[in-house]
């Protein structure tokens, strides 16, 4: 099954790409290796705010990242031409903003990392770090940046 | 115009490249990528320490960060021999050391990533992530690494 | 001297790679670049929780980032199935779990930059950064990833 049948069966439309709020671009190709700015999680087109273990907990996490890979893909889309050309999700990178005592940075990665492996399968599979950061631009609740090798 | 030329008509004298201060080296290539290690801020030559939103606006952390991306050039002018060799900038990763509420990574970011663009055009557009974080070594303000294609 | 040889001369038994707790894989390779994902610290087969600057010092920090490395070579031998397909360590981000007035990310790192060249040798000298996080997963005081070029 393509990638596109995958996302229709998945329920999931891509967003309208939007450009970045600052001074650079959403993706940069050296070779066969595509490099993705962090997306920072959004709600209704604005940035989802919130710290995780303050005023959000591990499940909307998981929601938020998973909403930033539908965007990292339509990012993808947009930037590629055809998400067909994703070879592999190389890298994900996902940052979390965090109170002093959270600890589920993995499982709010998750949410982001099975969105991957249920549109890519076996290419979707991807090495990752997850950390707890102090804060995030605009208030970001996580922010995402990918590698992903193309063809 | 060269590279040069455009760093002297900004007024810019690149650093000379200091060794850095722990068991690692300023950049390595693989293949044509050239990893550029993390540069703290500096002021006078010793770190600039300070914190965001705490005993630092976004001017100042703009203004930080533009001086790590003049120490980044003379980093990669030292490791490269000429940056003329720089293809592209492909991407920068910045660290601004926040205190709870600054949400504002992203303006200080530009600070870097502005300065890039001033010097390499197009080739200076790059794919960027910026992130608060809780500190940085030796009480740094911003820190920042890049991802150079080199030819 | 062979990788293993300087292994056994420095008396390190690598550790039985154990799988990711969450939904990705520990590497990815693309080209002839190997991305590491972030491995936490642990000790006797649990994450090391704790926080740099508040139940932790900065030597407790260089040992558990030295423990980091050694498992990451364990990583590398198991996917690699052999450490001397290892052509250079390129790139290590150390992230160290700190409270707010920890500023010696840099020496904690250390640790585990120190190993690789005693492992590797020149092959081992590598760009890095250092940073000082809010959190980390299941509350593990450092986490590092690894860029690797391998033949």
């Amino acid at each position: 099954m393509g990638v596109y049948e995958r996302l229709k069966e998945l329920d999931i439309v891509l967003p309208v790409a939007t450009p970045p709020v600052a001074a650079f671009v959403p993706t940069v190709q050296t070779g066969n290796l595509c490099f993705v700015s962090g997306h920072i999680a959004k709600r209704e087109g604005k940035p989802w705010a919130g710290q995780l273990g303050v005023n959000m907990n591990t499940e909307d996490g998981r929601r938020a990242a998973r909403s930033i890979a539908v965007d990292l893909l339509g990012t993808l889309h947009h930037e590629l031409g055809d998400l067909e050309r994703v070879q592999r999700i190389v890298k994900l990178f996902c940052l979390v903003n965090s109170g002093p005592a959270f600890t589920e940075q993995h499982l709010v990665a998750n949410g982001a990392s099975e969105l991957l492996q249920e549109v890519f399968g076996a290419s979707g599979k991807h090495a990752r770090s997850a950390v707890g950061v102090a804060q995030l631009p605009l208030g970001a609740c996580v922010e995402i940046e990918l590698v992903v090798e193309v063809r």
